[in-house]
């Protein structure tokens, strides 16, 4: 027999995943869309030069890419955000601010690991063509909304802005060449303690004193956002971070905490950043993230001396944005419960006798008209068996109609959890089974 | 400035055109589960082996296909029938029959043309692991109602059989070699004519006196059903046929008519082949279409003496299905009239005054909270300037709220189709917007 695997790094998602994830991810677009985010489809696959140098050389090689029959350099979409920059480039007409959700699969050849795969599905929403600070909140409460509709009791959302940071570094007298060592260094003060960091700063030649100066700053990081604001005062941007954490109140939005050692992607962020976690599910990461980056999406837009490079050229056309990885998301919600693996269909109408095709196929058709997800057991094979198919299909009704019961124009509905019988006349089968 | 453009033969959709596809394949997706169709996801890329092959000399040239980072000869899908013939072979414990549904994207470096491009998106149905009649009909009425729901007001579906076209080859003394050349000429007949179709029959050496016997079975093709089964007596398949047309009834299907000379993707169908065409809409050709293939979807699942490849090995799972070509029905949906670029926002809260944020802020977040789809303009621009802006997103009504409104707890609700305006108290803006 032939290899009949999938690729490493790439799966199947068998009908009990699939349905699953169907559901989480028709929550997520109702509430991208209540929040006025509009859909956006673009090509699995794009010309090279599109792609190539916006992910850094890391990121070149992770590209999927590969001569067409046509002998053009293609590369598989690696995420959402260069193609909407191409996308925005090529359509000068779009009523600006443009509010776009993408949710698509993208492909990077990474190395596979537990719970990261060379294919997954990105949800993204971005504002372009607005510096507003409002663009930033709306990103920020339509994510933290479309987390709580997955019915997440507890979701943090981490905020930091990168002017700060680097209003921080200026305040700890800390020389420019040396802020991105140091604002990488901070990010890991969560994961490796506060030790380990002085020593990376160290070894990045930042000065005990320096590193002091930080420490000071950050030592308000975990507490009420008020405060943690008053230290900064006259620090570059925190006045911004401060009339985004207001509105973030007037929206509702209350769950949040300043992380001044929030770095996130470094690269290209230039305002906002910000990370959902799920406090009960830590161990996942954060589940969503992203932040403003307004010199991206015009990196195609504006003529460029050099060629497009990530946070390079394009100028011009601001934009703030968040993204959830779905695939980490849905590993967090198995484990906290909140996705349960239910029927798929409803009801499965038994063949217990060939004569009464016709009245099964009706009531099969009558359910389904009246929007119930129906199942007809094509044999008319042993009920055993045809217990036992409704049940590894996880249906929840099986609804039998035998000689006897046909001449009364009645059914029983067998509860396939309980395994509890009723008899129900055939015209209320609909009212019984609708869920 | 570099190339921005998409590759020929791919496109991006633009926000309408990507809300009318996610309308229109959430209408088709809640019809297929009320089938009964589970859904399943299988990666964009597989071995190249499991796809070459597969699709005749020619579908080999269209693969895309290339050597991953890895070296492993890899290929991106080519239609969703194979992985599903893959995903049977590696999961030797699903409840049969397996109905599954997949719509997803598959990629071919066809030639594009107008409405046909490298990268369609494909809504799949078929019932793996059963001959019966029922799945076929099942099929059938899942796809019948999945185009009606759309609100195509006439379908008309077009129904053959494979061993039928066998059994008038047999009845007419065509020799085995030449019937499938025969077929081929015949399922032109409504294209090409009468003439051109016996020329072609003279070509391929099939006598006139068998010509004759052929066109005296087919002269029945466009009657009433009834009386063209009448004629096919004795003719294999025949009484096939005649039971799925009866099923169809007994389900309420009656939108359909024998073609005999239709003939569909020869190669692989055994038994049932049926399309669906839009009489009002008749240049768009099938819409849909698909058929019985007993000797596919095995083809990983047994051990072969040679390479599995369509049609050839694989006996022993027997499967029906069908496919809507999504891009083909949205044009024809267009053509028709039956979709429309309505609104993808239902509101719009504008922002007249810095100082009222936060009433605006929260009587945003209030109509989000209440299913509405409701968008704020992050700017206290001129009115004119808002209002414009709803006007291109084609949103259906704008909120106003200046002071005087403020001090009212009231808003002016504007409505931007009729530009009609009235003032409702803010507390009952969500049942005046409600859609």
């Amino acid at each position: 027999m032939d290899n009949i695997q999938s690729l490493k790094g790439f799966r199947d998602l068998g009908p009990e995943e699939a349905s699953q994830r169907e559901k989480v991810l028709g929550k997520i677009r109702a509430v991208f869309q209540r929040y006025g985010f509009l859909p956006l489809e673009t090509p699995a696959l794009e010309y090279k030069e599109i792609l190539t140098g916006k992910y850094g050389a890391e990121g070149d090689k992770l590209l999927y890419s590969f001569k067409d029959q046509g002998g053009r350099d293609v590369a598989m979409r690696y995420d959402l955000t260069v193609p909407l920059a191409r996308f925005v480039a090529s359509n000068q007409d779009l009523a600006m601010p443009f509010k776009r959700y993408q949710i698509a699969p993208v492909w990077r050849a990474d190395r596979p690991q537990k719970g990261r795969y060379r294919e997954f599905v990105q949800c993204d929403v971005d504002v372009v063509g607005s510096d507003s600070i409002f663009a930033d909140a709306e990103i920020i409460a339509c994510m933290n909304t479309a987390l709580k509709e997955l019915g997440i009791p507890e979701v943090l959302i981490k905020i930091n802005n990168r002017k700060v940071l680097n209003g921080m570094m200026r305040a700890a007298k800390i020389e420019v060449k040396k802020t991105t060592a140091a604002i990488r260094s901070l990010d890991k003060l969560e994961k490796i303690g506060e030790d380990e960091v002085r020593g990376e700063l160290a070894s990045a030649g930042i000065q005990a004193k320096q590193a002091d100066a930080l420490f000071e700053m950050l030592g308000q990081a975990l507490e009420d956002p008020k405060d943690v604001l008053s230290k900064l005062d006259g620090i570059d941007g925190a006045g911004e971070l401060a009339e985004l954490l207001e509105i973030l109140l007037d929206m509702g939005v209350k769950n949040y905490q300043v992380d001044l050692t929030l770095a996130r992607g470094l690269e290209y962020y230039t305002g906002s950043i910000f990370e959902f976690v799920l406090p009960d599910a830590r161990e996942f990461g954060s589940v969503a993230g992203g932040g403003r980056y307004d010199n991206l999406i015009g990196m195609f837009s504006t003529p460029p001396s050099s060629p497009p490079k990530l946070g390079g050229e394009g100028r011009g056309i601001p934009a703030v944005g968040a993204s959830i990885g779905i695939d980490r998301l849905t590993s967090a919600l198995e484990e906290l419960e909140l996705v349960k693996f239910d029927s798929v269909s409803d009801v499965l109408v038994c063949n217990l006798e060939e004569d009464l095709d016709e009245k099964y196929l009706q009531i099969v058709q009558d359910l389904r008209g009246a929007g119930i997800k129906t199942d007809f057991y094509y044999e008319a094979a042993k009920l055993d068996k045809q217990l036992k198919y409704a049940n590894k299909k996880n249906i929840d009704f099986a609804v039998l109609i035998g000689p006897d019961e046909a001449k009364k124009d009645e059914a029983t509905v067998k509860n396939m959890k309980t395994g509890k019988q009723e008899k129900v006349k055939q015209k209320d089968l609909i009212r019984k089974l609708k869920p």
